[in-house]
């Protein structure tokens, strides 16, 4: 296949390698960037797109930029993408961006398939992209609204060694990721702020440093994939406030069995979404 | 040195396997479960201590008992200690087990000197003790109220290859250690009880992980520390609530700039933490 990649970030970049790595495909890209694109052709067969003309000979395009500039980039090439392409988007979020660019592309000829390659680093750019990121990984596939063929991006997915391949829609999707990465770098986000943060050194572990490891994010793009997804996102924040506030009512009364008993559910949780895994 | 363990669980017993496998100090320990005791055995140069008449040769005693069994042995056995020795214990919380025995060890004439080890795992008992539990871990030392010597404290620490040695008080510690460990653990139980927790299967990452690791865990224990603990907990668990709260109402607002700002701070101060440690 002729694939393209638009942003060679971490995502972008190790979906790159993990292809250039594992299979023997036309790989195209374009970055804004003079650095990356010298680090891009350095490090792997990947060749530079001139201009937006070499679109129209890929057969899959991903857009693998932030999502306000995802929307923007596939809006403004809509002219340019193959008939019959897949264009699609590696957006943390995905019922956005389907909404503002499915329809378009559909009525020009070209599929719409968004994915999440469920893998990341607290780091952005091509310097932390490496070829075995996805390895462990889930690989989302939201399903297009007009049935179109997503057997290439499986092929793609397998290629790049994802652990699994999983079909949703959209709106699941956005609701399962609220609580299993958004709510994740909110919650660790809020925890470094407690005036304690500052005491801690020489008094901590392993709990705090797993706890605040995404503390460390790129506030532009989750402030995007947060606003997109703010409905369901509230909820699962309301929702942790809520459990939070029960530890705290069972400590203040001195009920040491209700305590007891919250933090038994919780393990009992655990054990089971352990088990599911 | 004559040192003694009471209880061979994940610390006492990661304890025993350091100083076995790095020092030449003789080495004594008593547990109430025979599969352990035959487990240390097996697996150490440590000696099972037969009665308790054994305490009376001993120059450091650790004792490595949930906290209420700590403070229940500690008075059980004020009359078996030598005169002189140092009696220990590993509990996460400091204040609450000097204030329930350190004037008496002190009247008895024996010094108390509460530590923590800062290293733990998810799991508990023998079986998951391992000799370099602590290579990477702060070794706190409560200071004693009657100014004992410390020292051969520091060099059981040195001996367990700790990363480092840090003097505090019980009343810092237990309010460091609120933030730093036990917050951790509530969020973590708390995090997992979503609703949305039993679909994230096929949909979760490591931040997730990350941030449910400690949900499993042993509620008997941390209960008990939760309540020797509980207005530094509370604290910190409303700090959190309120931090929380702040990103969820930028949302609710359609506020953009001020959740960036929000999530652009929490970044902040992780990098501030990040160079302090």
């Amino acid at each position: 296949m002729d694939i393209g990649f638009i942003g060679c970030g971490l995502i972008g970049g190790s979906l790159i390698k993990s292809l250039d790595k594992n299979a023997a495909h036309n790989i195209h890209f374009f970055d804004t960037d003079p650095d990356t694109v010298k680090k891009v052709e350095n490090s792997t067969h990947a060749r530079f797109m001139e201009s937006m003309d070499a679109l129209k000979n890929l057969d899959v395009v991903f857009v693998c930029l932030h999502p306000v500039k995802t929307i923007e980039f596939i809006k403004s090439n809509v002219s340019n993408f193959k008939k019959g392409a897949i264009v699609s988007d590696v957006c943390g979020v995905k019922q956005s961006i389907a909404d503002a660019v499915e329809d378009l592309l559909i009525q020009n000829g070209i599929n719409y398939v968004g994915i999440h390659p469920m893998a990341g680093r607290e780091f952005s750019g091509f310097d932390y992209a490496v070829d075995n990121l996805f390895e462990n990984a889930y690989f989302i596939i939201a399903e297009p609204k007009n049935g179109a063929d997503i057997s290439p991006l499986k092929q793609i997915a397998k290629d790049c060694r994802f652990k699994s391949i999983v079909v949703t829609t959209a709106k699941k999707h956005d609701e399962i990721i609220a609580f299993t990465s958004q709510l994740a770098h909110v919650v660790s986000n809020a925890y470094i702020k407690s005036p304690t943060a500052l005491l801690q050194c020489g008094f901590s572990a392993g709990s705090f440093l797993d706890m605040t490891r995404v503390a460390y994010l790129n506030e532009n793009m989750w402030t995007e994939l947060f606003m997109m997804n703010k409905e369901s996102l509230c909820t699962e924040i309301q929702t942790i406030i809520n459990h939070l506030e029960e530890y705290k009512t069972a400590m203040e009364n001195g009920d040491k069995e209700k305590l007891k008993s919250l933090l038994k559910d919780g393990r009992e949780l655990k054990e089971k979404t352990n088990a599911e895994r």
